[in-house]
């Protein structure tokens, strides 16, 4: 089928060099794209071209998530990129961050939106938006990563699209787009289940704003998930035993509500776990689905879910888009404002599962930066989730570097979750309940389930001495 | 008029003593109160004078927010509590906090109603509420104060009512009783606006559960407000300064958004700076309303506003309660559930004008500890309001001591709330808009807008170091 539906849009198809002179020194361009999917590939080679030819080309890039190198990789290397917001995991891009050379902001996803229609972070001049096809009206129909792309589309000034021939036509129908207008209007957000349905599957869009349209085919950049290890399974581990014993107590009901789970390797296997476990009807409400919601479905454990991004590992790609149609109903892809809103969140009391990069004995998590001075990824998603949650998981494994330090510590280098918000702490030695526990309670019951029993004994000896020195130690690890 | 309307619940009506004898060693106990009113009295003498009279007698307190000497001081001096949850500002009590004789957790408040029903902190054995009345269907009337009474009336297994003879019975009909089931319940809260009313008057109770009624007419003992000082004034012209630019700017719409004010002298100055403003149709929507929003509304600025509180220091009080019927239908009085909902705080953009301890370079805020070590008072709401506003003001003297130390620092010594919460922080110097800035980037306009003159040659030197030593600070402050 014609991917471009509306007629006078399909005239602005042209050349990705005749489309990326729209973008000029100095200008603020957001771009699409989610978990390394769903981003514009054929502008940014054009931009890291010029570029490395010597134009005088600098912009501010703006995404909702995490996007593959083909955008933050190719720029950044080509010197393009001077500041960076949202979050991200380039190498290439990070290296330049950690040294200064972009300027980079890290920011909640669920604030990104926000700040964009207010203005709080300029006007943006182009957005380039990886698109699957436009409707007949001039609508966008979105890749797999709906990310900021509504807010993108109302706010930008211009507007270039990458119409991708690999994106699955069939993914048409699974968006529910639902943008809330910007102060002082106010406006439910009417969800009570993760697969209801409050807006269209099309993004609105001016056509006038529309200034080049470029087809593409180029495949996203997403990696494969690596198998569980033994560390991480024994986290799933724990976790699915504490959510059980969590329903016999009465704390949280059955069926549990729903899932927010963090990408990655220990996210995946604690999902992994729950497709085998004997907990039923279960429910996903997420800023990212990954090949386990998928999983979970076929294994009839899920019938409702929702993100912002469905990211399938490519060896699962090519299966699972063949077999898209049988899934809609069950999963939908939202807004990143809407997967990331606090106000659902916390009324469905979702558990939130996010990693951490360390933990400290009074419950503080940091998640962002190793040694508290060079910024890994960004915060993502996480505290949306975490703060707003109905029960708040952050996972690790005891040790780092071969075993060489803990992840347990007396004080964490970065502060990204307080010891306000984080309830569950859980490494592949045990899980730390921390509800309701005082900071000195905290710091036990961390050190004797989650620590390597190799760091306890210093740790302990920490918790000693700062007891010796400040009675009431609130705050000091 | 008789303030016990029920015959069943009036027939409960007994003496302190007889009341509190169903309190015993151990338990849980749950009391009413906010901001120093609303809280029970008579209960709270009696179990004092057990303790001192010999017997073994420690108690769980967990209140909605902090309450009068009459219950924390007189139970932490006779040695009662033992665990305490909920936010606390009492100077005895915090010194036992301190020397870890009372366990402390501090807690967002919108956090506690929600942590009650699930169980987090175990059952609530009894509850002590006073109240202004009780109707002829035996649902509880509040005082000026409702925070968690919705909730212990619920899920407390006994429950004491404190009748109290001071109390206005004209509070009748200003609260708006709406109570959140808990999960797997899921349920929108449909605020549109401050005064929006979406429940009922009255908190429903099982008849059955109310063991005692006792008759009281004790005072509050919250504190006049102070004659804002020459610092606060000048904080106070600055954010009005400020937000008339973010009108102009667009990034603000006119009406301004709803705002929340923390408790203390410079929100008063704030909301008394507006009340003398050109700024017009303002709006409140915060945890806790105090003589300034009565004044707003006085000078015809505000005509809807909801708090969970509603504290007039003692030298207005007289003059409030006689004329408190021309102020229904403007105040509203909410479960502090609703008024700190995360939900309602997006939806509305409100604006979050908090205060801090120190600030470091970085914007992360320290609310609650001095030195990192000693808790002053808690958290209360002002991470509920923070995280999820609109626009997150926090302000702060530039120096404390009389001018010895700095309240701008390179690295707080607790984080309440992490550099990606924070947004606008005003000492009496200036104003620093952190919006999209790096970390580097809001070093700088901290020290030059925010900082004390004679403090900021140290801190420009400690950046030069930072930066030298490690290239991308992200964190290192």
């Amino acid at each position: 089928m014609e991917r471009i539906r509306n007629e006078a849009i399909r005239a602005k198809v042209t050349t990705a060099q005749a489309a990326a002179a729209y973008i000029k020194n100095g200008m603020t361009v957001g771009a699409s794209g989610f978990t390394s999917i769903g981003y514009p590939k054929a502008i940014p080679a054009e931009l890291a071209k010029r570029a490395e030819s010597g134009e005088d080309l600098g912009i501010t890039l703006i995404t909702g998530g995490n996007v593959g190198d083909q955008i933050d990789g190719v720029l950044a290397r080509a010197g393009v990129l001077r500041r960076r917001y949202g979050y991200q995991n380039n190498k290439d891009l990070r290296a330049l961050i950690n040294a200064d050379q972009v300027k980079y902001v890290d920011t909640h996803v669920s604030h990104v939106p926000y700040m964009i229609k207010n203005g709080y972070l300029g006007k943006i001049d182009v957005a380039i938006l990886e698109v699957a096809g436009v409707d007949e009206e001039g609508r966008l129909i979105s890749t797999l990563a709906l990310g900021i792309n509504d807010i993108l589309a109302k706010y930008a000034d211009k507007i270039i699209l990458e119409v991708n021939d690999t994106v699955p036509e069939a993914v048409e129908g699974m968006h529910d787009v639902f943008t809330l207008e910007r102060a002082p209007h106010t406006q439910v957000i009417p969800i009570l289940r993760p697969n209801d349905r409050i807006g269209s599957p099309y993004i609105p869009c001016d056509p006038d704003k529309i200034v080049a349209v470029v087809r593409t085919n180029g495949l996203d950049a997403n990696q494969n998930m690596k198998e569980p290890d033994a560390d991480m399974e024994a986290i799933a581990s724990h976790v699915l035993c504490f959510l059980k014993n969590e329903i016999k107590s009465g704390r949280l009901p059955a069926p549990l509500p729903p899932f927010q789970s963090g990408v990655g390797g220990v996210a995946n296997a604690v999902l992994m776990g729950l497709a085998k476990s004997d907990l039923e009807n279960l429910t996903v409400y997420t800023e990212v689905m990954q090949d386990a919601v998928v999983a979970l479905i076929d294994a009839g454990k899920v019938n409702s879910a929702c993100g912002t991004a469905l990211t399938i590992s490519p060896a699962a790609r090519e299966a699972f888009y063949a077999k898209i149609d049988q899934y809609k109903g069950k999963i939908i892809l939202r807004p990143q404002e809407i997967s990331n809103a606090p106000e659902v969140i916390r009324r469905l009391s979702v558990i939130a599962m996010n990693t951490a990069i360390e933990v400290d004995l009074a419950g503080n998590v940091n998640s962002t930066h190793i040694g508290g001075v060079n910024i890994m990824n960004g915060l993502g998603g996480s505290a949306d989730y975490t703060r707003n949650s109905g029960l708040s998981v952050f996972s690790t494994a005891s040790t780092a570097k071969n075993g060489a330090i803990s992840c347990i510590v007396p004080h964490v280098s970065h502060v990204d979750h307080t010891e306000h918000d984080t309830e569950i702490i859980v490494t592949e030695q045990g899980i730390a309940d921390l509800r309701g526990l005082t900071a000195y309670e905290r710091a036990d019951v961390l050190i004797e389930k989650c620590a390597h029993p190799k760091f306890r004994p210093e740790l302990r000896e920490y918790i000693r001495e700062a007891r010796a020195k400040a009675k009431g130690f609130h705050g000091i690890l």
